[in-house]
């Protein structure tokens, strides 16, 4: 028998818990208290939209992903890969986790190219091309636990704006051929609700074909569509386990306590 | 005999050189040529004043260095280790130098405690306290250029805006203990220049002895003391050279063709 691989955690962190300070100071003192290696993929909240509106520079989201013009860029670099990740950097060196920030350029972590979409023009924006799973391992194996800003560069000189589930789902395959990765989306919800207003309606576990039957019936709230074609994705290509939940309860979500778990039919 | 030490530039580049979009530009593609192990530690130029200009938030220098208040610090991290950290990366990676952005914060890279001084409250200004040689050691073996901004952290939480020139000179110092450094201070101006005015006028080599002696007469630019005490320490710690001269000229003073060369008396 295979030696079993060791595990990693790959945990996004939803724009929601950054914009609060207490429940982020809180998620990060779970996380960085986690004791296996790990991973933290962050998106930007709401800092960006904040100083986009202080310089005067008007934003425009279609479908939830946010039009990516010039000076958009430089403000998401700046927010995102700049303040935020350094801020969360600090404070949890400051818990006694040896964490390192960085973005999808550094080092060609992630290499990306400009979406081309049929009707929209989205601007500086990303889709996935490969990720650097040789360079990641090289940091996990340093005990270093990563900090990840979602944006990414094209190898030709241009940073790109990228979506942080994707993101977080890409390193999470990408890293199932060396570790056995589970998959976390934390956010502000405790998990997948079957009432959007109830949030005692979590779902504990959903398979695909529960999926399909939730999505043809219109039980499924549209915004957790795009995550959950995540998870489902994650799943195929080899992560362990995908769970979706509170930020507040990592603790409980990697123990199985709390959240939704998407898992295969059948298991 | 020991086995000679392998070689390892690390060069500070100079904030009016950022300010120049061709200047960068040509330093960037000479820098991403120079075939032996390197690490870039840049300063902020300034697009930090100009973000703090536009979004009303005041900013006071004192002998050249910026007061960081909270709002300021937020500026320059977003600045430093944002914009300008990871367009100077996706940049290098498009001329084929597998760049690695990070800021002295990251991995604990750089550890820096809050000045304190009699009279000046400079505000979250950080003064290095060590680098984790270990850390850059791996980055370097795992074949990454380093691109440094210039924040740091203390440990507790809190980041710290710090000078680029110490930077460089910290770090040169400590991989003085695996490599054989030369410390590069480049700039817009061609070396340690006689005549402020006049760019014919670089001292080729300046020796602690010429420095006192230049410094008594009062024939050394107030602005170039902080620079060159910084590289007097920086040889006295092992480095085993440092050069100050133009950026756009970084081939020919790593060839010793330009440039002031600063070296120890009898040498």
């Amino acid at each position: 028998m295979d030696q079993p691989q060791e595990k990693l955690y790959v945990v996004k962190i939803g724009g929601n818990v950054l914009d609060d300070e207490i429940g982020l100071n809180s998620f990060l003192s779970l996380f960085a208290a986690m004791e296996e290696k790990k991973i933290l993929v962050h998106g930007g909240g709401n800092l960006a939209t904040q100083l986009a509106e202080k310089l005067g520079i008007e934003q425009t989201l279609v479908d939830g992903r946010r039009i990516t013009d010039a000076q958009t860029l430089e403000i998401v670099t700046m927010v995102y890969a700049g303040s935020i990740n350094k801020s969360i950097v600090a404070k949890l060196i400051a818990k006694g986790c040896p964490a390192f920030g960085l973005c999808g350029a550094d080092g060609s972590l992630i290499m990306a190219h400009k979406r081309i979409h049929q009707s929209i023009e989205y601007g500086f924006v990303g889709d996935v091309d490969s990720v650097n799973s040789r360079l990641i391992d090289t940091l996990l194996k340093s005990d270093q636990v990563l900090v990840i800003a979602p944006i990414t560069s094209d190898g030709k000189g241009q940073l790109l704006n990228t979506n942080a589930d994707t993101i977080a789902q890409e390193i999470a395959k990408a890293m199932s051929q060396i570790y056995a990765v589970e998959l976390i989306y934390s956010f502000e919800k405790e998990g997948v609700l079957m009432d959007i207003t109830d949030e005692n309606s979590v779902l504990e576990t959903l398979t695909p074909s529960l999926y399909a039957e939730l999505k043809s019936t219109q039980k499924i709230f549209a915004g957790m569509i795009p995550k959950l074609d995540n998870a489902f994705s994650a799943l195929d290509a080899g992560v362990k386990k995908v769970i979706i939940g509170k930020a507040g309860s990592i603790d409980l979500l990697i123990q199985g306590k709390k959240g939704t778990r998407i898992i295969q039919d059948g298991k």
